[in-house]
């Protein structure tokens, strides 16, 4: 059992919760607690940790976890948690990795999401988690989104990390381009001078753009998208949460492809 | 210009930045930012902090803010903010109150939010803000939420903490009774035995119920509703997040209603 905060792959994890780069280098993310744990594919799990009184409380952990585990103190436990009240178990997950083409070669109507500058954990999250539900077929996040892999982003995606895949790109009007050269038909969400989003048909091959949470899309993404799409507002709103305008774009074309 | 952390006025914002009964008591809430206060009605603004250096920085301020601001020290406005990097102006507005009756009394077609024991309070401004935009006519508290006027609901509200009505109630389900009483449609967001969402007709008066983050609503409230109404889920999504589905409710309503 690890009893020392001084222990080297103690001070490897904490590293891991804190540093994008050192998590970047060895292509790994963290989860915490039992239902991130248990929804892991089993050969991404590279390392996996539990606190004392988790394996106490615990006796029925799935016996091909519990081989694996190494047991932890308590105290050391609280302090390699990103959490307040750590639930005391710890996974060190592989990433899987793709590039751009794998998100729509191969899908009948790809459906994707383009992210820039997406700055907020909570909301990178929270699309994923709702792009999942929405049958999207791939996210990809522009150069200035929040660290995908970030612990307040993973508890966020509520397990959605394992499944959805997404890609990193530079530069997000080239990956637009891309895309469009594809025959994929993009959308940039924008308030001014656009049609309604329920006015355009998403049973096509289908890309929702959604920018920062402060500034929306730069004009030059949004002269590259094909079109623009307005959520209408009522009252004095000026505009909805990122996430939650995503998650309004992702639904409609759920709904129009149920029909 | 006040510059002590002792100051009476000082210890009380803080108790009002920290203490629900406190606020409850003055029935007051703070909001912090030039952009909360630029749309605070003029009526409502009980008193107004700014810090030195937001005064010397915003000398345009508008007249009728600047006649009533008291000048507070930087360490001292910061040691009163709630925010990690504050703006440097804070005000203690009034709260507008109204009954439930209010809430679709003289409303041609009632459109109505009914949250039970939403707890994050992240999602609870969200979902007001999102309300504002789709034209929801009010919305009901029950018991367990969280408390509507702390900080980060107002920060979260965007504005809309100030123009949406609201009412808190001590048990949902008799909220559920009076809205059915007076002709208005429930429906119960719900994970299974149900309606998709986009089957039903929602150009009549509705309410949509909305549960918990984790356990949704309990079974007497769904029983209660006239309706129970499912969001599709694809891949191994277990439920989407509160707020998230609020709003592809209120969105689907609303676009409804635009046909």
């Amino acid at each position: 059992m690890i009893t020392s905060t001084a222990n080297q792959k103690v001070k490897r994890i904490l590293k891991l919760q804190k540093k994008a780069k050192a998590r970047n280098e060895e292509g790994v993310f963290l989860v915490e607690g039992i239902r991130m744990m248990r929804e892991a594919p089993e050969d991404r799990i590279k390392e996996l940790y539990v606190s004392e009184s988790f394996l106490q409380k615990n006796p029925d952990m799935p016996e091909a976890l519990k081989g694996r585990a190494e047991t932890v103190s308590d105290p050391v436990f609280a302090h390699m948690s990103d959490t307040r009240t750590p639930q005391g178990i710890l996974g060190v997950i592989k990433r899987s990795s793709c590039v751009m083409e794998e998100l729509f070669a191969g899908e009948t109507v790809p459906f994707l999401m383009v992210l820039d500058h997406v700055q907020d954990p909570g909301n990178l999250g929270t699309i994923l988690r709702t792009a999942e539900g929405a049958g999207v077929t791939g996210v990809i996040l522009g150069g200035d989104c929040a660290d995908l892999y970030q612990p307040k982003v993973i508890r966020s995606t509520m397990g959605s990390i394992y499944r959805m895949r997404t890609v990193c790109v530079d530069h997000t009007i080239e990956a637009v381009r891309v895309l469009k050269a594809h025959g994929i038909h993009t959308y940039a969400a924008h308030l001014d001078d656009s049609h309604f989003y329920d006015e355009e048909d998403y049973r096509q091959p289908t890309a929702f753009l959604i920018g920062n949470e402060g500034n929306g899309l730069p004009e030059e993404i949004c002269a590259e998208a094909e079109h623009k799409i307005k959520i209408p507002m009522h009252g004095q709103v000026e505009s909805l949460n990122a996430a939650m305008a995503a998650g309004i774009l992702m639904y409609e074309a759920c709904r129009q492809r149920r029909k």
